[in-house]
């Protein structure tokens, strides 16, 4: 049998034309929720709303069924009761219907019946080559086609970070997690059942895609451990592939009862395959965007030494014990960065790494500061603490002031300007040493501004930007390693 | 020489009348900035601005010297230049003052010249039997006086969380974060220098605080180990003190600069010294918040065994791995509970610990099953993934939606309601069974809702829920060790 057809989901993920079969007028339905998604979404390309008694629905003509669409169609969405699909998938082979995604639930997770009722959509989508998701998938998004195929209304903007999910419910609150953040997608899958795709044909897909710049991958059980073996190998050597393995325990496997090949087992056995791969593990679910997020805007870190400049004291001290920890080196300062910074800083400033601001309030000369530690020889990427994100907290608290004067009121909008400027210079240091520079800004209601020169990475606590370098440092070690340079 | 009075912390904490010293009336200086805080922060009693050159600051009648208030003063805050706090204190030593905060820095921090200012500001101070926090310090806070004391624009509510920090910096923006949690507090010392007021001092006196519920330190160096572990085993007799260490390897070590007793040095000696003494250790700064946010609330675990509920397979998943890996216990449900839930949830329901709500939406059948699972007498506390902050996401989303129809902002507004009615349900359930249970919502941005019984402990990731009862039930355990029943 021909199955070269998996290797490309162009049809799924760059659809022209799509037939939504299940649309319904009610707005407690999958099929009105998700076709409203699709809609208010802005899909570049044309929907048809398929469903044997409507007319219209959302303003869109509705046809009967697939087979009385004229024109070719590239993806079939199936949101009708499980027993029905596989008589629309004979139909959606019969009009040459190229992908499809099977959203509901009632197959093999719901016992005998149900298997083989999934076993016969895996024959008819095989047979026609139509790559099928699911079925009991959440759905799909493409960042290209602006196409939000979703059960829940998260609606992320298109970027450079792809994402596979064997959960759903994880990946979209992910997604929204990523969205609340600003992190831009190129894809994303919710797997499903596996019943014809498996994890490894999107991650294959989206290491091909010149769109996505990093893959991230929830996984929970592999079918063909081997298979995902060669091809995160091939993607992490294209592109950073980042992990989270769920059911790495006795209690997690129970409650994944993941049935699953050569890969299954314990943590170790994981740990072992991963590092072959050269994927990168996150330790829990949220680490994943944040190593996303940063792999996919910043340069890799050359060596594993780290320059921390902090505008509070104690906060150097938690970040410099992180590094330690992590095998991250806070290096010593060359001669020349001193000397530099003696003429910035008050003569008792620490005259060491972690560079401490001793509560100096001249934002300029905290800029001054960071490019004399970034240039450092010795220093080949940078921790900063506190310096950015500091009007967040004037801002909130000059909110719980009544009345506050107009002055009070400069004042906040002068230190958001100085921390806009704050960030944009920190994007031109990237940019001209090439190395990676982290901001940690403690509020969790603080965000990064926009700015000409993009947004800055600013995380929320000193570890997580430790993990991230460590990580990032850990990348580039494995692609030298297999001697490629990046 | 009379040290008792180390011992009474009351007119630091809770004094009636402020001598501030050093008040300006400009704007840029914190003379002026920290007078505001308190007066802004409606402090209980009477504040009497010192400064020899002005009549009126920000209202109020100043005075030349604080020689010249009229009746008792119990607290002194010296806003001065260093140099000038020793005569300064002489003063106060001359008023009777009972205690001083000395805010500038310019001592030990700064060399041998201010060392010797130090020197004798301790002399001066102890002479008199002074409690003087710092010097080098960012102030107090005292919930009871409502005095908020502290050089940032940080107003955390009153409540149970006492706090020491010796940094200031990361204490303030602690409390700003509690702030943000709406995590009450009853008292915060920024240690500073430690010139007179030890680390210490101030647990001792919140230990036997019948105000405070939880103490939480942030701890750099001790200079007599011996003296923080005997205090720290009295305190945590009586309630739980949650310890975060900055300054564990060589990097943290240089970067605190800590010359510290019998307690410096690795990472495992503290850990020794730490298990002694009862005392809870946090593995970052914000999860010391997270940790003082559960055990000022939630009644410890009877034993290590959790039952855990969840909206999303996935997050089930991910959950009991962290379980594992923590030492607890993803208990095996009763019979009965069983029996329970079958007639609550689909049949095709996992009929196991975790318990999938497999994407039932009806809310009242949630609680039920929380209720069967937290009664099980297998389980002794609950994790609940997703079932709270639902509405954040939808909230989100339809903001996002131009011309939002009337029917979809009833449909949020209802799902508002439905999340406020779990929330108190829960709340009702750890009451009714005396067993903790941790909500988890994974938006950053969502708020647990002010309810008529309080407020649901809610985390924002499993991890962080387990790690919480992982140690609720430790200090159970070390209770239990030394015979106090709990």
């Amino acid at each position: 049998m021909n199955t070269e057809w998996r290797e490309d989901l162009g049809p799924l993920f760059q659809p022209e034309t799509i037939a939504f079969i299940g649309a319904s007028k009610s707005i407690s339905k999958w099929g009105n929720i998700i076709l409203s998604n699709i809609l208010i979404g802005e899909f570049k390309g044309v929907v048809h709303p398929i469903n044997p008694k409507e007319e219209w629905i959302l303003g869109l003509k509705v046809h009967r069924s697939v087979l009385d669409i004229e024109g070719p169609v590239d993806l079939a969405m199936i949101v009708t009761p499980a027993k029905l699909a596989p008589d629309i998938l004979k139909d959606c082979a019969k009009k040459g219907v190229k992908s499809a995604i099977v959203v509901p639930g009632g197959f093999s997770e719901e016992g005998e019946a149900g298997a083989a009722l999934e076993k016969e959509l895996a024959r008819v989508a095989e047979a026609a080559g139509i790559r099928l998701v699911g079925p009991n998938t959440m759905g799909i998004f493409s960042g290209k086609k602006s196409l939000y195929a979703l059960m829940p209304p998260v609606r992320p903007k298109p970027g450079p970070v792809a994402f596979v999910a064997q959960s759903g419910n994880l990946g979209t609150q992910l997604m929204s997690i990523g969205q609340e953040h600003e992190i831009g997608f190129s894809g994303f899958a919710a797997s499903g059942n596996e019943a014809v795709l498996h994890c490894e044909d999107y991650l294959r897909y989206f290491g091909e895609d010149p769109d996505t710049k990093v893959v991230m991958a929830y996984i929970e059980g592999l079918d063909n451990g081997r298979s995902f073996i060669d091809i995160a190998k091939k993607v992490s050597r294209e592109k950073p592939l980042v992990v989270f393995k769920g059911g790495i325990t006795a209690a997690g496997m129970k409650a994944a009862s993941s049935h699953t090949g050569a890969l299954a087992g314990s943590e170790e056995i994981f740990n072992a395959a991963f590092r072959q791969t050269g994927a990168i593990r996150a330790a829990n679910p949220k680490q994943m965007l944040d190593l996303a997020w940063a792999l996919s805007e910043l340069p890799l870190p050359r060596t594993n030494r780290v320059g921390v400049l902090t505008w509070g004291g104690g906060w150097g001290v938690v970040t410099a014990d992180c590094c330690e920890k992590a095998g991250l080196e806070v290096a010593p300062l060359s001669k020349k960065t001193i000397e530099k910074i003696d003429k910035l800083l008050p003569p008792y400033w620490s005259r060491g790494n972690p560079i401490d601001l001793v509560g100096t309030l001249d934002r300029h000369n905290h800029i001054a500061c960071l490019e004399a530690l970034i240039a450092d020889e010795n220093v080949d990427s940078a921790i900063v603490l506190g310096v950015v994100g500091g009007a967040t907290l004037i801002t909130a608290q000059m909110e719980t002031m009544q009345g506050a004067p107009a002055a009070v009121t400069a004042f906040v909008e002068a230190f958001e300007q100085m921390d806009r400027m704050i960030e944009e210079k920190m994007l031109e240091l990237i940019d001209k040493y090439n190395k990676p520079i982290i901001g940690v800004a403690l509020y969790e209601s603080y965000r990064p501004y926009k700015t000409g020169k993009g947004r800055m990475i600013v995380l929320q606590e000193p570890h997580k930007a430790v993990n991230v370098l460590e990580q990032m440092f850990k990348y580039r070690q494995y692609l030298e390693s297999i001697g490629v340079e990046r």
